[in-house]
């Protein structure tokens, strides 16, 4: 755990601006020591403002400095007398000074094995990379450079780990997969057990061996708990700078486009292709083969049960109600047909008493 | 597993309302070995009835003896001929007996730490704390009297264990968190893993350190599975004597108020608050930023997309049918527009018609 | 990993109808070396046509040899020239022929314990089983013979473990549960842990211990990050055959029928009885004590709220649409009883419309 809010680092604005760009309008030597809210932040704190609404609250921040956009600046000045780093998306430049921020106060894992760990002799491991206690590496394997695999975790044989990606404790990586540079792994996550194929036999299961891989691009944060199954035959394949949260369920032979975000408790099932910069709010879930165009939204709790292959928002659950209230709807939801079939009826009626008359 | 229904324990009558109260009508020093349900107890057994539908059952029972409540008493009295403890929670009061039967049989976990664990020496581990085979428990950790940690844990720097807390097996518990007195984590639960937050700068997601803690109060349980996000900026907050079920994500920066239950597969998006004393059927679904008052109660399945502040039961799930029959009401309700225009349409005749009349 | 596609392997055709049956016609000493699909299939490789509508490309198939039934090998043997396997059922023989070219081409796991295991002595571990590295298993476990439990699994005590069961990295086994022989379980599953029982008592909840087991048929596959309950008094089970995905969760005291399979993400609540041969597509979820008879079909996303004793397939979710299309759809599904006032108002004005004519 590392508390922004209490550090003892000082940085001076001047190195933000030489690091991540923005017009600083104010004294570069200025040094802060945290990120805060607007509303909490005092003279060691640089805040931010992302959203226009809340200029006001901005304008009377006694943060030392402030992000903010060319939109906001004008504005918020007129009174707020602090530094300020003026920059196009003050959001993206919060996120990579807070980056910066933790990269400095926090302890770096040192390289080396730990001596509880089991790595086969046959797996190679960069000697910067961190592999901590109680891990498996098997035979073939591949760990690079400034890699952590925390405690627990298990790296199968043949798998790849790119430099600089981050397994937290208890990942489970099986054979022969591959995950690029720059990925985060959170704990629990599965990536690489068998997909779910079965041939049929007079009512019994026979099980279809799932000899394809898993294969991730870089710049990848898969959630705890996560699962990813590898494909049958081809492979499963996540691209650069997909996003998925925690609890979620990837089907094998699954592509999913560079850029995807998925929240919590997403499913997706087997062979769906799904584009590039779509989002997928929690517990959505994509049936199989199915194919999603780039730049698709689906709300959350939403069941996409056909392709959908022209950009925009896409929803589908069940109001909530009142329990009863409920009861009544879905009691009618039921005999929707028969609803259907009475307003027919009556526009005959209704049509023979207009022609009568 | 302890099987309370084959023990070699006898518990006097007399011991058990020393210690959970209820009035005893019968002979104190009358002993039962174990707990069985009504109609499959014999003379060795004590047995409950806290469903009063079950009286004439009751009033047969072979039990040595059935804790009651005083509305139940005097119709079984009539013809049951054991031993009864009076009681107004019957199976409260079950619970409590049940739990005693399997204290007394089970071997509880000797203290110290196992030869495999890897425990830093700047963790604090209480001399009468378990730590089982392959667990790692990083500096500045503390873990308090009689907890006991499963083999596979992983508990992260700093992070905080109370009192009589379980971890079973595999549980992963991150840096800077902590939990309460007498909590019960269960096998793969993962604790203050990263919150899913970025910004996102030209299509490309940048990620936001979460740089929060989760912390939990005393008396929580936490099922398998279940992941529970550490905060952004401030804390993840899950009060006492909050039940979670299996498979459960929460969000960052949630805070689950006081005896609040959730069933398994719930999902609750970041930032949501929840009160106390609150129930959430399985897999019902919370989005972000929410409030739910106290005393609110969502059914399984059920999509919550606004807050809820009035309390009571609410629900919101597509009715099932046969295949066919879904089939026709989904393709009415995709078209329920055109329906309310048709509606309408009539109306508006009838009302032409009857103006002509 | 093993890729059938590129093995080192010859087998003749001969040999495999000699093993798996068929007719075969052609030379029995032709030898494959993979299975491949239809259109990439070379004459190194065996290939299979189970869906008619692929006649066409199976006839111009390059592989050395087919599967395929009776039924369309009259139409592909007039063109095809390779040899031909004739069965009933290819996909199964497919599927079989499959299984035997990854046991040959796979390393088996050599028997044995990893010296970083810590096996209780008083547990039973077959000579020809193998124990990978950091697993645990307690006092009483047995573990069956060719039994692999691969790394940082958990096994409690009193376990047991059938002949040839793998266990793959890090599932967790609680006390007193067993599964059957050939049997697989996939990493970060959980069995057997507590069922999520309590008793209120003035709004705080008291917990009902959990003293039931898991017991599991021979023949099961459980599933990623799966978690199967045991039960409250009585035991969870899972009969021979079931086919169960990642995610998935089974509540205490729930019994599922032979040969039932659920895709991922299913839930299944608390003393549910499923019957056998039925499906569940993903996050279909089922509430507690509920029955489901033989060869029921639940769709995917289907919330099953009450009893379902018909066989038959049953669908119930939300239709997907455009966002907008939805809110309009929703907001008249809220208000359903109102248009169903609507009409009975305008069927009454009708029948006095009609009457006065």
């Amino acid at each position: 755990m590392t508390d922004t809010r209490h550090t003892n680092i000082g940085i001076r604005l001047g190195d933000l601006v030489e690091r991540f760009g923005g017009q600083l309008v104010g004294d570069p030597g200025i040094t802060v020591s945290a990120i805060a809210p607007l509303d909490s932040a005092g003279p060691e704190h640089i805040s931010f403002l992302s959203n226009s609404k809340l200029r006001a609250l901005a304008a009377q921040s006694g943060a030392a400095s402030l992000i903010l956009s060319p939109l906001d600046d004008p504005s918020v000045a007129a009174t707020y007398e602090g530094a300020r780093i003026v920059t196009t998306n003050p959001y993206a430049y919060f996120a990579r000074a807070a980056q910066y921020f933790v990269s400095l106060s926090e302890t770096p894992k040192a390289p080396g094995i730990d001596p509880s760990a089991v790595v086969s002799p046959q797996a190679t491991v960069d000697p910067t990379a961190h592999v901590g206690p109680h891990v498996t590496v098997e035979s073939g394997a591949v760990i690079g450079a400034h890699a952590v695999i925390d405690a627990g975790c298990f790296v199968g044989r043949d798998a790849r780990i790119g430099a600089d990606t981050h397994f937290f404790a208890n990942v489970t990586f099986h054979a022969g997969c591959s995950i690029g540079a720059r990925g985060i792994v959170h704990s629990g996550a599965v990536i690489g057990t068998d997909g779910f194929g079965f041939a049929v036999e007079a009512g019994v299961y026979i099980k279809i061996p799932q000899t394809g891989r898993v294969v991730i691009g870089d710049d990848v944060d898969i959630g705890a708990n996560t699962c990813i199954d590898r494909g049958a035959l081809a492979d499963t394949v996540i691209e650069d700078g997909v996003k998925l949260d925690n609890q979620i369920q990837i089907g094998h032979n699954c592509h999913i486009g560079a850029h995807t975000a998925m929240a919590g408790c997403v499913g997706v099932a087997g062979s769906a292709k799904i584009g590039k910069h779509c989002t997928f709010g929690g517990a959505a879930m994509v049936l199989g083969h199915l194919e999603i165009a780039d730049n698709v939204h689906i709300s959350s709790g939403s069941m996409v049960s056909r392709s959908v292959l022209e950009p925009g928002q896409y929803t589908g659950f069940y109001p909530l109600a009142k329990n009863a209230e409920w009861e009544r709807s879905a009691a009618i939801v039921r005999n929707l047909a028969s609803m259907r079939e009475k307003i027919r009826t009556l526009e005959k009626t209704i049509k023979t008493l207009s022609e009568q008359q």
